[in-house]
């Protein structure tokens, strides 16, 4: 366990030194206590998954990839055939723990490629090709963060004030991508105040966001997801940066609940929209919003997680929905790594893919 | 102590059975344990309202009639001058509780002046005139409030749902106000589905509303406040409830934060507004919601209070303010106790005070 005021720099899923180990941040027991493990356990890698210790849909990917690298370092002195399928087991066994994270399926089938595609070669030579792929996996990653953040941080001015709603900064991803232009920001000296909605529910605004925003230096200011309205009225804010889960073909973006909220206030107000988000969450075979579904959570959530005492009965009958659908209309652009897509979004959408 | 689940009415502050002490609810216990205490104690009616276990505007005021009824009772052997000094001395002490309570110090004053009036009198007839002016002041706050509950139900029909933000139901008030109106649907055999709103900061609205809605079996379901916005879109919401701590000659209306978002959304899905409350907190000498000064709130409030652990470190920056002010622009009427006002709110509610 590390002091949490100590550290500067969050590397949130990393191989140790040797690569016989992938080390990540138990994100459950942020922000009050910052700590690391180290594993090359099977049902450990599993645990992490499936408890969200490791969360954030790039994040998974990252480590689901460096999971089989050190779990494969235990098998390399198996025949092939053997060595195939004890990763096959392996590969289903990590999958089973959080089957709807795209993100870990996509990473396993990548590593599983790797075996598949060089049977030819001795297990050693595969087991090393592993690693170079997820070391891949995480470096892509780390390049789409950071041309997204250098688009993002291209829209802001110094001393700008920006709104963003749930998590999407280093914890999440590599290197942040709702949140990667605030970090860059501050590497080049540039002065953002961020405003960040403590994100109803399970609070990640609060609970990640300010903390990594804060902890690298950026000027952060935690508020409640109802006073949006009075910062914008009071002039605080000059842009709106929100995520995406899911981008439909006509630009309809699904978000953590709240943001078609943040997206209708500030136009309300004459605030630009941007969501940021890698070209991988745009589904072009989605036509619109009212074809994403909305997942809902267990209403405990926002009755009794996090408190010391409920904080509401238990016959109240709570909503609880995961996500909401912006509306493209309310959005000014979707910043993502290949550029910034401006309206009209399902012309200019199509365009993106076909460079 | 009684059982939360088995108690049908709420009396948030009344009389005990031979009127020499006054009974109230604990509200910073609820929702989890629905205590009463009773006393004729000066000090504990002083720490009553001091520690919010009486909150709710017109609730303190009642609470504060029927202290001063049962403290003077203990005095009643006094010579007049001795027992004026005595109860001025009470008054001011209890003033000090809350000083920017407004009802409090109204109701005081009203007690003050019933001393003053009958000087002539035997102390034992004044403590009688007292005990009057009490009952009195519950029995204002119930008319008042019966008759903004019957013209905000007015603009409902069956089987609507009403979006509510914040806590003015019969723990604030004696029956309700800006929620009066969905008990009286309750008892008038109407379906009404309620959206309450949690009410960030302090949760008032998971805390108290959505706890006394359901307590009366009124078909209430709680949703974070970021969650105003998908539940609009889906259609659930055929109009908005909010109450209002102050408003201006203008119309605009201050209330608890986030009650300007709820207003900006409604008005983006063509839903109608209404905010409801007594004509006492309409201000004609405020000449717009730029001249209602917004008061701050700690923000531990948002980090720590309810918590099991703290949700954001300290060295995190808070923005917590207590209310926000909607645009009369954004509002479709105000409910008041002598009817519903519309647009020009301006000519409109001069016309209400001329009446």
């Amino acid at each position: 366990m590390e002091d949490v005021n100590n550290v500067i720099e969050i590397d949130n899923v990393k191989l140790n030194e040797d690569e016989t180990e992938v080390v990540y941040i138990d994100q459950t027991q942020l922000p009050n206590r910052l700590v690391y493990y180290s594993t090359n356990d099977e049902k450990e890698c599993y645990t992490a998954i499936k408890e969200l210790k490791v969360r954030g849909a790039p994040c998974i990917g990252i480590f689901a990839g460096y999971a089989m690298y050190v779990l494969a370092k235990k098998y390399i002195d198996l025949e092939y055939a053997e060595f195939r399928n004890r990763m096959d087991e392996i590969s289903g066994y990590l999958y089973s723990s959080r089957p709807t994270a795209v993100n870990l399926g996509w990473a396993l089938k990548r590593v599983e490629k790797i075996i598949e595609d060089n049977s030819a070669k001795f297990v050693r030579e595969i087991v090393e090709l592993i690693g170079l792929e997820a070391k891949k996996i995480h470096q892509e990653d780390m390049d789409m963060c950071d041309r997204i953040s250098e688009y993002g941080l291209s829209l802001l001015k110094d001393g700008d004030g920006v709104l963003t709603h749930c998590n999407a900064g280093p914890l999440a991803t590599s290197h942040g991508t709702a949140q990667g232009p605030f970090f860059l920001a501050k590497k080049k000296g540039m002065n953002i105040h961020v405003y960040a909605d403590e994100t109803r529910p399970l609070l990640q605004g609060a609970r990640l966001t300010s903390y990594e925003l804060s902890r690298a230096g950026v000027d952060v200011t935690l508020i409640c997801d109802n006073m949006a309205s009075i910062v914008m009225k009071q002039g605080k804010i000059q842009a709106c940066f929100v995520g995406c889960d899911r981008i439909a073909a006509n630009g309809d973006v699904a978000n953590k609940i709240g943001t078609s909220g943040v997206a209708i206030l500030a136009n309300y107000y004459g605030i630009p929209v941007y969501s940021l988000g890698p070209t991988s969450t745009i589904d072009m075979n989605c036509p619109d919003g009212d074809h994403i579904p909305i997942e809902l959570r267990d209403p405990e959530e926002i009755k009794e997680k996090f408190y010391a005492e409920p904080m509401a009965p238990k016959e109240v009958k709570c909503y609880n929905p995961s996500f909401d659908v912006t509306d493209h209309t309310l959005l000014t652009g979707i910043v993502t790594e290949k550029g910034i897509v401006y309206p009209p979004f399902d012309e200019n959408l199509k365009k993106l893919f076909e460079k």
